[in-house]
């Protein structure tokens, strides 16, 4: 399988927040957000692998904005890393209220799926290439993600996840 | 107000089909196409207007290709023409089963929308300056077009729809 | 086949308007209008055919008046004329305030559905026999509407299309 | 307040049967039904009353046959007879498979519901004047099923329930 | 088949009211109510017979509450009796206020199951035995609500409905 | 205000997987049931602080087996640790196919909420007592799991995460 890119998975997605996405403050609740990104990176993970996908998990996402009814949420997703069968995928949100032309950030997360054939088998998925800076820098951070997912999964020993540490010390930040 | 161009009213959505949105034969029912193409078109017209803006009107949309159950729609969309109080948003609609690689254009489609204030009342969009080739041959239709709606609606007598006449000698086709 | 009359397809659908049916500004949202209009119009059309219907397209709809949240919308639809696997449905639509007992024609759309056998394949449709003196003006009209969306969508030159001409002088309006 | 009669309460309702509104059969669940013949009744309850209206009780429903994906339900209403400050309304539900040509009954039922003013208080609504045969076995059994509703309600001792004892030796079915 | 007891068969479902979910008094509609009930009730079922089952029936309903958006709804399922092929569910709904702390009932209901096999067939369901005093009492009661099923199905002579007429003397309830 | 414990937040949600719920696998998609664990959370939340709740976070969340269509999801729900304006959320998820009577563990998860008040500012909540051992094991590693977010989302510096190194060297596990 030849390498790809992370622009070929690039996917953007636009949502109205209608009232029934909305608590009584009239603001988007978190779990439909997390529904809708969920959608949009897998979408991102198919173009990636080829393959129908799976969601395997979802790491720690903080809501640090609130995004109104009548406002846009645009979700930008992209894969960052491809492991044997899996790949984790980084999701950009923000929200736009398009009348007063304000824009804010809203959170990010990254997604992990795994590739499966029609038998809902895994399968292996093509390597990425990183091109851009910030696209190598998120793939060095997806190895140090990846090991923290393990031991939460209890699947990896602290002792063992070397390139977590460095969690620890510090990861530049991509906005 | 200052003049914009049709990029800064660009707006993508991406949907997957779900079962709800299938008829009988799994493939995605129109309705359910309009109305995402709605939503798509009316986000566009936002962007460009900086206002709430509210369904006028939508031209002829045939079908051309069915979407199946698990395909991504891509709906593309941004203004080609502002008029006084209202725009006129060209929708481009492809489908994409992204497993087997296939992506097909199912429709292209015409909205427009009128732009009013926090009361409901119509008031006046900034005006528009094409860039590209193909933003000027849009924006040119859109006069050919807007006749063709007015005489439709009973608004115009066909005498003075003096632009239409260009339809009926062809008219360059963008996809 | 026997011929059947436009009454055989006549439908009657009500809906209730809800919060994710509306815009901020508790107003029905085109889009979702559109794809009540097709869900009508296919029972129609089924009615007429006996056979599974796909959505082919849909002309120029204007939306005249607005519906509120907590109105009911009234929409009726019926098959005006049959060709050889399709048919052309009309489709009228009030949105009522009931308890003020206000009633209003928000607009009108033709829908046109292709008839398809199990595997999909298009299949001839019964012709049809207009009674009342409306329903010949509709049948009439509908050839007129054919030819329009022919050249809309590129599959009949201009000058072909001569029952269009009558267009361009007016023809009677069925309200 | 002047009289109204059935007829002007009449209300109906054609849905298609999509995915979501099924079982593991593919069958129309119940409480989906139960949910649209609710909005169906409430229509023909605020046109007999000009009132907003809320569901009081729903009256012992018996699903005699299933209904199936793509088939359409056609549910038609209309009020049979008003009290102080309430109506009930009677329902009729058909399940249709129109290709097919098949339409079969899959269920009566009584709705009530009671009109309240802007502020939600009870308020009086006008009497009702049966015109056809049926109409006036309905408004006669209307007192009884009410009786039945108190007593199941523990608002009425079966002592008192003179009109009820008539369910006893049967009651001319309207179907 | 081993008998079952009620507590086996207990289910507790909590939803949240969305916008979607009410009427324009903000208050919770009665069908929306009744199709969750009919969930969690179909859930009870299942727990007891272990087979796919589907709604026969739904007795009398009164709502006596309304319930507010933003509150959330409490249902509470038992299976209450067995019969040879089908089970009575009882339901218990509270509407509650948590950030003002109030609960209060809505209503209570019986809900009839048929339990079938994977081609739809009816099959027997467990036999069940009450454990508690309420039980007992619910247990008792399943088979007069059963002969009013039977009566206003037109299935039962009243004349044969011995257990029924204990109705008419006042029946020990249960909130 | 007096400590509350965590029984007193406990809730139970279930729900049935219907066809819109699922992927072209028939199996539950990742994003539907974070949003089902969502609406759990802020009602075990809300119980807890008797306060409207927002979501502040969610921890990584692994999706360990899949649900079916037409399976039920079990989510359990309560508070583990109160901090000053916030609190942590505990949920389990199962998967049952009641009828072949098969119950798996799908996931364990995190949420964490504000409380509000009217006007939607952050609001003091009440200290959790934790009773059984259970609840003192979350309750020690509520606090871990608080100095991985403030990690996570740069608001804390490893250096000062004394807690979180317990996680190093594992934490006792509660299933």
């Amino acid at each position: 399988m030849n390498a790809k890119n992370p622009k070929e998975s690039h996917t953007i997605m636009n949502e109205l927040i209608l009232p029934n996405d909305t608590n009584t403050f009239n603001n988007l609740m978190g779990g439909r957000l997390l529904h809708w990104m969920d959608i949009a990176a897998a979408i991102s993970a198919q173009k990636h692998c080829n393959r129908i996908v799976v969601t395997a998990s979802v790491d720690n996402v903080s809501f640090k904005h609130s995004i109104k009814l009548g406002d846009v949420v645009t979700i930008e997703a992209k894969v960052t890393r491809a492991f044997n069968t899996s790949v984790e995928v980084r999701l950009d949100v923000w929200g736009q209220n398009i009348p007063s032309g304000t824009k804010v950030k809203s959170n990010e997360a990254y997604y992990t799926f795994v590739a499966v054939d029609q038998s809902g088998r895994t399968i292996p998925v093509p390597p990425i290439e990183p091109e851009t800076e910030e696209d190598k820098i998120l793939f060095d951070g997806a190895l140090r993600r990846r090991q923290l997912r393990l031991i939460l999964g209890g699947k990896m020993h602290p002792d063992d996840a070397t390139e977590l540490k460095a969690l620890f010390f510090g990861e530049p930040k991509v906005d």
